[in-house]
């Protein structure tokens, strides 16, 4: 039963519901997180990343992407591109699942938070000021520097790929992303991440919800997607295949 | 003098004295911890966790559970029942004596404290939205999430698990289940780091104290049960015994 | 010119200079850390263990005790007590050092800080509450918590003595033993850490300083060796010399 | 393509989008990150300095220095000073550069931003308290400190030079210097991180922009290259070349 699809959609299903839980409880009323600020949220996406590569691992998929811009960028890269129709629906999937798990954890709660745009930012992201062309940048170069710091961190010389180290660094460099560049537009910087919740906010009968964002839904798929591409391209150009 | 039981009742007191040692710290009042926040108390129980399974495994118990809902999952997981007798209560002590140290090393500081919650607060958990039904699914997923992610953190293609890599592995599992999922009951995600401490709460000559609320007690030793059946199970149908 | 001797100074002054230092960031006025809480005293002090190990193993002492408490300690363990006239000096005079060095790093900062009470408590511990027997206790079990992890770290099945895991693992030993046992006296757990600084006090021109404090200077002194003492008995009762 | 000049521009790149753009995050009006705080601040620098490494040293730098006051402290350590004048200009290249991505990235928050200091300190350090000579002291002591703790890290009784754990521990090297030492002048501790910057500040149409600061610009290129250098020595000193 172990699989490569298996392993993303578990990975993934993990790391939404720790990461989206996390948004949950510092945002829903009446949680014990409440209001606990950023340090909370960028710290537990980092280990949301870190535990949801280790279960990828365990359940068959060893490159636990988990993320659609990480496996387009490293198709291109490789020039392999045999992975995504396996890969990219499965993320798409667990994400979805894994809202919908935050959801259920968090179950009275949402009859507690009046704020539509809390309830939609538990599940997707939006920017902190409506400007298309910057919020695209943000999330391009987010994402550009995820896929450049996972290069550097597993290029032979430095991590073995199968060490736990190097799945504690990549958590870092999410860390770090979202310390950093996340301010902007919440750095979705994975299209499963931000797609898959919002379609189970669209879906589930969530208590004082408002509408799902779907004029902003295309961004954050797009843009990370852009990011990845250009930096497995760059990366190609450097290392070769 | 090493032995199994004697490593799981050292190693649970360790995790119990500085898990609720920083409920106290964050609670009572007049500590120079006071109110201090989320990031203070899930990060302390995530060191709680690594140092006491140091400790576990130095003084006899290579398991290092620390922890009923560990012992009994990978009990259904693998087949072999015959360490739950011997786990299971060294937990149960080990706890109720890490939470008696917690009320010494926090003496002075009970009188000043007039909240009686709060002084539930620092030995036991209790939800912040009462609604059994969501309560006791809150439990049972993060402790399913607890089986799952151990496991995955020492299936044997990732972390030898002697070392130790994958013990702090774990302590950043724990803070990633605190941090994103702890909001709604407070994570006991273990009988023993409930029920022992809330032992402890009803028998120690404690100033201001309350009632232990008992009402509540059997959810938080349940759930977790049952979460760690319901992951060993379905380990044990996808990798085997 | 590298000895045991000078690596327990250099050590040890790294230890206060980041330890101290964080605690006059957070409390003297101006200061671009004023204010910023548990957390960033807590880490600070764990980080600053974890740099002046790998200082003082560099220098000359592969031990890196930085402490006391301590080196009497496994003293006792071990029956070798050949170590002490060595180590406890060098660790004396480090802290002094690093405590002067903390004074000339925010020199400009003592002046616009006109509370005594702040200035005294960058350079030594003072307990939240005044309650000599409790207080002992609390600096009796932070200590005994801190040399019990340190052998259980550091004992053979776990980690190598001499890989930076296991350096990690102290600093996380005592971000733990801080965030959970900190709120009471402050956790000194280091006869050095308290007596080398409050000296410094005592004998530099720092402005607006009042008393040093002598009254209390005996209790972080004596509770942690205490501590150290029946620590170390205790191990060597259960794992020989 | 790959060479030392390169791995240090792409390396000190990634230091410095990461790190000012935590500043950015936390001071710029409408940010998800506003006012969240120094730990946030020295994390996300801490975090920076580890991917940057990484980064530098896929890219063919395998010193990942990043940083003129390591390369010529090192160079005054070894006694070969052929690599300042290559490593130098890319650091303050990829600075530059690096500061220009975080006005990118931020884009629509600048106008919103009215405080000129906050816009400066995105950029480039300023001290809490005007004060020459201690402000001197202050950034030569934190550079002393990271050429002390580099080195003792990477000596080779303890850390392989090629293993991750040294990079995580320069990191938490850095992020103890900023917790402890940063609050005075804001700890830059690398003239390349204040420099290039700067010169972004000054030369980039940033709105609401005011002057860059340039009769301090001085402080944070002598005084880290002085701590540097008396580092150095020290270590020649101690350890010969």
């Amino acid at each position: 039963m172990l699989s490569p699809f298996f392993g993303e959609l578990l990975g993934t299903f993990t790391l939404i519901l720790l990461g989206d839980g996390v948004v949950a409880g510092v945002l829903l009323e009446k949680s014990k997180a409440k209001d606990s600020g950023w340090m909370v949220i960028t710290s537990a996406w980092a280990f949301a990343v870190i535990i949801g590569v280790f279960v990828a691992k365990a359940f068959g998929s060893p490159d636990a992407h988990l993320n659609p811009a990480i496996t387009l960028g490293f198709a291109v890269q490789s020039g392999n591109y045999s992975k995504i129709l396996t890969y990219i629906p499965a993320q798409l999937l667990g994400a979805f699942l894994g809202a919908s798990a935050v959801y259920m954890h968090y179950l009275p709660h949402w009859k507690e938070t009046k704020d539509k745009g809390k309830i939609l930012a538990v599940f997707s992201t939006d920017p902190a000021i409506k400007h298309r062309s910057s919020n695209f940048i943000s999330e391009f170069l987010g994402t550009f520097v995820l896929v450049l710091g996972v290069y550097s961190i597993f290029s032979p010389q430095i991590t073995d790929l199968t060490t736990p180290m190097g799945i504690l660094s990549v958590g870092i460099l999410v860390w770090a992303i979202g310390l950093s560049m996340g301010g902007t537009t919440g750095y979705a910087i994975n299209p499963a991440r931000d797609l898959g919740p919002r379609l189970a906010h669209s879906i589930l009968p969530i208590p004082n919800k408002g509408p799902s964002g779907w004029e902003y839904a295309w961004l954050p798929v797009l843009a990370p997607l852009a990011g990845g591409v250009v930096g497995g391209f760059l990366l190609k150009v450097f290392f070769g295949s």
